[in-house]
């Protein structure tokens, strides 16, 4: 698992720098066929890069987006009006028949469909009309880490391509590859100092929270998923709007939350709801961008992106914090125990 | 919260029987604009309400259906192309602000859209097009019980207008205030006998899952919603599919499972859930239909409706067992410390 978080900045440097043309083929694709709206599917990590897409389609593309219930499909058999979409499915294995089967009723259906996956030969590439790769070469730690960050960084890389215009979006994934390996040293020195005590209460916690909002709500939702089979702790992640609305009484001693900040509007109401943690008791952490310098114990990442691209940044230094949690726990984090590496899904 | 859940045959029967007027407009209405894609927003209890929505409106209707992100709208101020489609909102006190903008945003996008609240007079039903109240009458308790199943109601309800040829769906509204009467009666004999070990078991836990699939994943994250929120406790909900691709490691002795078993082919995918919770050592209580009458321990309720209603009649139990299970420990169910009725999120 360490080894795969390590190759992240160069899998990610193959994704923006290496198919230039396939980007612009299916951006080219996805320009003719003027879609009204897009589906997304994908299942366990796929499905938080799916959350990024969402945000990322809506913001930059304007397109309204939902996520898929692919038993509407396969258990209920309902046909759907797919034709003036574009529904895309994200899956590292490429291999489960639910996403399969719901690439393969939309393209039937009329609806431009494309493939993010980091197997070319797969079933569900060779459904879609459209296939783009992860270039993240082979996984073989059980728990995902760098072909979730590839599978953020092809869907930022193909709203770039769709989107010229949005120069911090294209600057920003210039600098990427840099700002992740930045990060990644950043994070090796706060483990060994004031991240220390994080994972000692993660190690010691069988329950933990995850906050964050907007674009960063997907990086909630894969540490907490990554906290899960990694290490068997109960942890959960919120939106902060729906924290509020209820899961904030779970907030208590001995339930470490982390909190992932970004700078600006999104950061301040993060801290509103830290101060609601900190008053039931509650310890928190806080990885973020340089605004949380002055927070005691938080990791205040250097190296500035616009916040749609924080989301692959943020999730390295979470990646390293399940990594330290699960070996301080006497779990071997590659192979944690009752998880394989592709699940099959109807 | 007693007193709430046992109005609800009676609060049902009114959404059904009151304002066939009211939904004959808004269905017209929404013939009338032709959406190609629904979009809902909803916090809290109410977003379970906009996950059954989903799966109503897409089987039965056929239209691409997504949950909104109001940050997109109200954080991130981007302006989507909102025109060919339907926008719905969902909240009992129709005073969320971040709900209230997106309706807003919408509507002056050319969308149409719908508001379904209990309270008229609110701001978001001043905001939409159109409105449909609930008509559950005051709900005094905290955690939302029946206001929960009139927001389904009213979504059936209008799902029903909008499809009469859906004859499963006209006839079975037409029995359910019945159907929601014996369930009420056999959940209160269950709860003497079996039942009351789950009771037990829960009283006893820090943690607990739900699991179900389909229309009844709604019902599953409602009363996971439910566990958190009266009787503080990690519950969390799973569609069986996402619970096979990382969260079953967290099943294990003293973790209880609760499963909503609808009758068929959904019931034996759940079934097959249960035997991983039962491999590591979990415990496992099911709420369903006929089918579950030998499963031990189970609640399997006799009054046949068709799997798109059950999540009106499964989610009764789960609230009165949630109801039993915050007395068990000593919490006075109707206000749990730390939450307020309504909340209020940009």
């Amino acid at each position: 698992m360490r080894r795969e978080i390590a190759q992240v900045p160069r899998a990610v440097e193959r994704v923006i720098g290496a198919a230039p043309d396939e980007l612009r083929d299916v951006a080219d694709a996805i320009r003719r066929a003027d879609p009204r709206w897009i589906m997304i599917a994908g299942r366990g990590t796929s499905d938080h890069a799916a959350v990024y897409a969402q945000y990322l389609f809506e913001t930059h593309l304007g397109l309204p987006t939902g996520l898929v219930k692919p038993s509407v499909t396969t258990i209920y058999g309902a046909e759907l009006a797919w034709r003036d979409g574009l529904v895309i499915a994200i899956s590292q294995s490429g291999r489960s028949p639910d996403v399969v089967a719901v690439i393969d009723a939309a393209r039937r259906a009329g609806s431009l469909t494309v493939a993010i996956t980091n197997e070319r030969g797969s079933p569900l590439a060779s459904t879609a009309d459209w296939s783009l790769p992860l270039h993240a070469g082979r996984e073989l730690a059980v728990p995902a880490t760098k072909t979730y960050v590839t599978e953020l960084a092809v869907v930022a890389a193909l709203v770039s391509a769709l989107k010229p215009s949005a120069h911090d979006l294209s600057e920003g994934l210039a600098s990427l590859p840099d700002a992740l390996g930045a990060t990644l040293s950043q994070t090796v020195d706060w483990l060994d100092g004031a991240g220390e005590q994080a994972v000692r209460d993660l190690a010691a916690a069988d329950r933990a929270l995850l906050v964050s909002r907007g674009y960063n709500l997907a990086t909630a939702l894969e540490l907490a998923l990554k906290l899960k089979e990694t290490c068997g702790l109960f942890a959960e992640a919120y939106s902060t709007a729906d924290f509020a609305h209820g899961p904030l009484v779970l907030a208590q001693p001995g339930v470490p939350t982390i909190a992932i900040r970004p700078d600006g509007e999104m950061g301040a109401l993060v801290d509103e709801t830290l101060r609601g943690v900190v008053e039931r008791g509650g310890g928190t952490t806080v990885i973020g961008g340089t605004e949380a310098a002055d927070m005691p114990g938080a990791l205040a990442l250097t190296h500035t992106l616009p916040e749609s691209l924080t989301p692959m940044l943020y999730v390295l230094p979470g990646q390293l914090l399940v990594e330290a949690t699960a070996r301080r726990r006497g779990i071997n984090p590659d192979a944690p125990i009752g998880l394989g590496k592709v699940t099959l899904t109807r």
